[in-house]
């Protein structure tokens, strides 16, 4: 069982997964890659999972057996679960808890070398299907805090198995970079009355930090940018959770997605990244009260894409200030010179310039 | 010249060295290592720095010749300048400001295969004690707000040559993280008027998380370390500031720092690592103003020690929480278990167990 355990002075919480040996990860090259014979999450291995939680499956094929198209089962490694008291304690001037939580692996395709940026649009819109209807299901959780989608692409970006897989984390607490977004996003509604996030997407959609944008959303290269190629996608219609998306906006979004991905693969090929879901807390109420700014005018929920293509260094750490060697204008110009648009004739991707 | 911009939701700033080409880092190696025929820090090609800052040289070696002890110049490739209008500008909604402060690099030896752990206690002691000047020189500039000293080991920690160095940024805004541990620390002094830093100390020294101590310091693992074999060491009199260090503090900060990274190396095999001094803002009064506690009373400096040895994923870019597969109390029992200590005769380190 893992234990939390919060710094006293930054206030950060670590998980401490004690049930895992350790090994100096870097010790594997990024490039080493599992073999399907050995891969839990291949068809035909479904007994080496625990249990499925979810499978988009046709008719008449049986739960954990082959068949599905996506799958979601728990971590067998998880930095949370689900049972176990859930215990908060002092430890003289420190604070710790006991790490009840969930912790899920959506496997994304039954193809063990497959590519998310080659994923057919029907495939992507699937596996935010999938995620979407796993956060609805961990919130009605009230002893989650916070519902936490990503995605780890190469050993770099902290992948450890080939297979292609996003991850769903419950957590007991808000972390603390939401609790930021939140505060700053609460006093900007407090003082405008509006929404930080749909100003941002206000002032650059159209403007020279725009990647695309479809009839839904838009994608932007953050003014601020903390990593080369960073890119943000948001829903243009303001909304707090990303649970509360519908079938057409399922649609939209893997569309966008489709076209993001591949145009950082065109202009990367084949960067390490993180995708990172931010939304607003799962039980608000029991995190924030002000009746003045409620979380749902204030907060809009968005998509992180974070290419890991340049090394983190003391000064970073020490400060908290990024270093970007690739402006956000020159980024979004190169994506957007890449943009590929699906051949209806063909079903393939084609670039438009 | 770079120029800086904050994020507006999150606050964080970044740097744009737009002098800089754009290259892939993790193309390179970890292994990977500069020629000492071409590194412009090894001795006989002074010219090929940009004019020496300052060195401890012998009477009568010339600046920016062959002979010196330790030596800091000007980074060639400097993220912030000292040169250039202080200017802060809003875009939109945005916030930037020119890139103007100091980038220095402490060349720390003039032997080019050298290793820290394996430096004698005297060189550590020049190295601090040039540390130390460089702050004090740099903080009479009164446009610098926060002086930052680090060190990266080893590509994967940021190390962009293999020389050994060190360096130094001043910069014209107290970083985030900086801002969190004081308004932290703030809250507890008015609380409890005690600073938390010493409150830590008093918890943990003689217990299961300390690493080694001598008269003046104390290495301790944190009880929320983020990274596996984290290290900080922090002087036992309650001090705010790194420069008011004197030449009896330098001695037994070198003799520690020999100790923690002997025994760092000797538990995982010369890791990637960052070296981090945390102080307190150059300029306090212009950051922060509450007569009710004074940063003196509350900020205690420390160095940090992060090992780079587990990938960073998705999870915690999405969440600002660390997973650390090995509690602190492990790592300072594996630390005790290779301290080592000078032999007078000799002068090499022998293992006292």
């Amino acid at each position: 069982m893992s234990i939390l355990r919060r710094d006293p002075v930054s206030l950060g919480w670590v998980i401490f997964p004690t049930d895992r040996p350790f090994r100096k990860e870097h010790a594997h090259e990024d490039d080493e890659r599992d073999s399907p014979e050995q891969c839990p999450f291949c068809p035909g291995h479904e007994a080496e999972t625990l249990p499925e939680i979810s499978a988009y499956r046709p008719p008449g094929s049986g739960k954990d057996s082959a068949g599905w198209r996506v799958r979601t089962v728990p971590n067998k490694y998880a930095l949370l679960r689900i049972e176990g008291k859930f215990d908060r304690r002092g430890e003289g001037l420190y604070d710790m808890m006991n790490a009840v939580g969930a912790h899920e692996v959506l496997i994304e395709t039954p193809d063990h070398d497959a590519r998310f940026h080659e994923y057919p649009v029907t495939t992507i819109e699937e596996i935010m299907r999938m995620a979407r209807d796993r956060v609805k299901d961990l919130t009605l959780d009230t002893r989650f805090r916070y519902i936490q989608v990503f995605r780890n692409h190469r050993r770099r970006a902290g992948e450890t198995m080939t297979h292609p897989t996003s991850q769903i984390i419950a957590l007991p607490v808000v972390p603390r970079w939401v609790r930021e977004e939140i505060n700053q996003a609460r006093d900007h509604y407090l003082q405008k009355e509006r929404c930080i996030f749909c100003d941002i997407i206000n002032q650059d959609t159209r403007g020279p930090r725009m990647i695309c944008e479809n009839e839904a959303f838009v994608a932007l290269a953050p003014y601020a940018s903390r990593f080369p190629y960073e890119c943000w996608i948001y829903p243009k219609d303001h909304a707090h959770l990303f649970q509360s998306i519908n079938d057409s906006g399922l649609t939209a979004l893997a569309d966008i997605m489709k076209t993001v991905f591949s145009a950082l693969h065109a202009v990367l090929d084949d960067p390490a990244y993180n995708m990172i879901i931010h939304q607003a807390p799962a039980q608000p109420e029991k995190f924030y009260h002000d009746v003045r700014a409620r979380v749902n005018d204030f907060y809009h929920w968005h998509i992180e894409v974070l290419p890991r293509v340049v090394r983190v260094s003391g000064f970073e750490y020490g400060t908290g200030f990024y270093v970007n060697p690739v402006l956000p204008e020159t980024a979004a110009a190169d994506y957007r010179g890449k943009i590929q648009i699906l051949d209806e004739s063909t079903g393939r991707l084609k670039a438009i310039d």
